[in-house]
């Protein structure tokens, strides 16, 4: 049987060139080799109160996104996390198993708590004075116990399907952690061998960077940098035409700058080789002229995103087959959530009388 | 349209006389007049992880003693907390607007905490000591999230049956006030008139007290004190016969004791007036004999226990009859759960694609 590989996707923004050569072409080329859940996690979202106006509609464009970028909906299980009502029901029951020191503890939750009361982090702060700033608030701002309680939800859309791997990142590895740990907790205080303990799912191969356009760091880190799936034509253009350049090369073989560079990185991941090679070597010449080096790469990039962002049209205009596709992600889904849930409310001890 | 009266029963121990003569007499007299809604509060009992091996025959052998009782399963709708999952799935729902400030200074949440972990309340210790001892534990002990929610959890319960009254003692008006507060503010957070805010049921007329059988205080005080409905003949006669007395009136119409007041004050439940009358002359002009006034007593008693406890064997029996009333009161109390949730749901944003 392949090993089941489970991802949650937040629905906030759009999916940019970093989201697309990083994870999801990994999602993509993992699709055969594992039984792979991915799920859009509107539950998660609901920590930090989106518009009801616009969570929907940030659902769908995802969905869409995922779709266009070539997730098979037949090959993996694609579903929307409020549809497994089974998540809710076990989340009740695996808070009774969960410490809210542990919870507190988090170095996320700290950090939106804080943030959600407008602190800012004070290097001097001890434990006891976070602690009491976020219990002894009595003004309006209130650290959520849907906040709190984000890693038992976590740790149920992992254990609920009994996933084996999960790729996360630096940031969600403590949550990993303590999903491990609560699995652990809950087979040993009633003594069964229920949940598998979930591993990071480190992709093979080197990991792809993918630079902003912004002249430093990576694509995502700012509003700014992106190139989105669904920029169109003109938009994509003209980000690309304002990318951060240098002065250009004044001798050759000039050592390359680092906004220069990324061009280059994109250029790679976008361009033909020879591309590529007749650009590097315009560089090494000094003859390079940077606007038909970005007119370049803007066309190239635009051969990637223009069927992507067609098909992320025709999906999102395609009302019945978002609701195929998403009705039978929550079937299979809740199959396999159904069943677990089942065996936890009977090793707790909770039985229908019909 | 009738107003909606609920109550939940924990499933912990045995109904006794004062449990019988207390609430349950008045909830018999509310079938008619009001819609009434009673369940099983399994959930909220996790909370102190009860063996799960006798969680489901405790939740058996009170639904069997309330219907025993009187309650009509055709004119009340009793269910099983844990059969309506809606409850969980608003739950996960209000979380997102409860604040665990909040949550952490109800006097019961500090209660049971100290408990959890094994402490002795300090009237010197202040908010931020008890906060850093619940947080900081780093022992086995853990005071669990289900524990802290366990408001909102109440909430639900009100809330998503709409109902407009709350029978809940002293040790319970926080919670209820959390319950209106709660209501009050996803009503105001976004701009709805959904949730009506719930009274304190005061039950008309006076309050009947039932005391013990040790001498002092009510029943139900102790474990010692209680006459139970499931009580056979040979204990209920063995426990009367044991109550505490005093040394009997040595001059005519002395004053009575604690202990004879409260032996009278049973009788007042069980007997008849001309009975209680004998027995009061006996002790007016000190020819009573406790013993005869015991076996009356317990004579009188049996007359009331008898019948329930052989209903309440003949129901626990009847494994189908028990599964028609909890399917169809399930089936009630999920019909009105579910418009709710579908509100609430549709509120906060959540749609669905199918």
């Amino acid at each position: 049987m392949k090993e089941t590989v489970l991802s949650g996707i937040r629905p906030t923004g759009n999916l940019h060139l970093g989201n697309y050569f990083g994870a999801l072409s990994k999602f993509i080329r993992m699709q055969d080799d594992y039984n792979c859940m991915y799920f859009l996690a509107d539950l998660h979202a609901l920590t930090t109160h989106p518009d009801p106006k616009m969570l929907h509609e940030n659902v769908r464009g995802i969905m869409a996104e995922y779709l266009a970028a070539g997730l098979d909906p037949e090959k993996v299980t694609l579903f929307v996390q409020s549809d497994v009502p089974e998540i809710s029901e076990m989340y009740l029951l695996l808070n009774m198993h969960v410490g809210i020191g542990e919870l507190m503890r988090t170095t996320s939750f700290k950090d939106k708590a804080r943030k959600a009361l407008g602190l800012n982090r004070d290097d001097n702060e001890s434990d006891a004075d976070f602690e009491h700033q976020i219990i002894g608030s009595e003004t309006n701002k209130r650290v959520n116990a849907g906040l709190l309680t984000y890693p038992t939800l976590m740790a149920v859309d992992i254990l609920i399907q009994k996933a084996h791997k999960v790729p996360v990142g630096k940031d969600q590895e403590q949550h990993l952690e303590l999903t491990r740990r609560f699995a652990r907790r809950f087979n040993s205080f009633y003594g069964v061998d229920l949940f598998p303990e979930p591993v990071n799912f480190n992709f093979t191969g080197e990991a792809i960077k993918v630079p902003g356009l912004d002249g430093s760091g990576k694509m995502g880190k700012s509003e700014g940098n992106c190139i989105y799936l669904i920029d169109d034509e003109k938009t994509l253009r003209k980000k690309v035409m304002r990318a951060v350049t240098d002065e250009g090369p004044k001798v050759p073989n000039s050592p390359v700058s680092e906004p220069i560079k990324n061009l280059f990185m994109l250029m790679e991941l976008a361009s033909t080789p020879d591309t590529l090679q007749h650009f590097r070597d315009a560089y090494a010449d000094c003859s390079i002229r940077y606007g038909d080096l970005k007119k370049q790469l803007a066309e190239d990039l635009l051969k990637i995103t223009t069927p992507i962002r067609q098909r992320i049209e025709e999906i999102k205009a395609d009302e019945a087959f978002m609701g195929r596709v998403l009705r039978q992600g929550a079937e299979r889904a809740r199959e396999n959530a159904a069943k677990t849930l089942a065996e936890v409310r009977e090793i707790m001890g909770i039985r229908k009388f019909y």
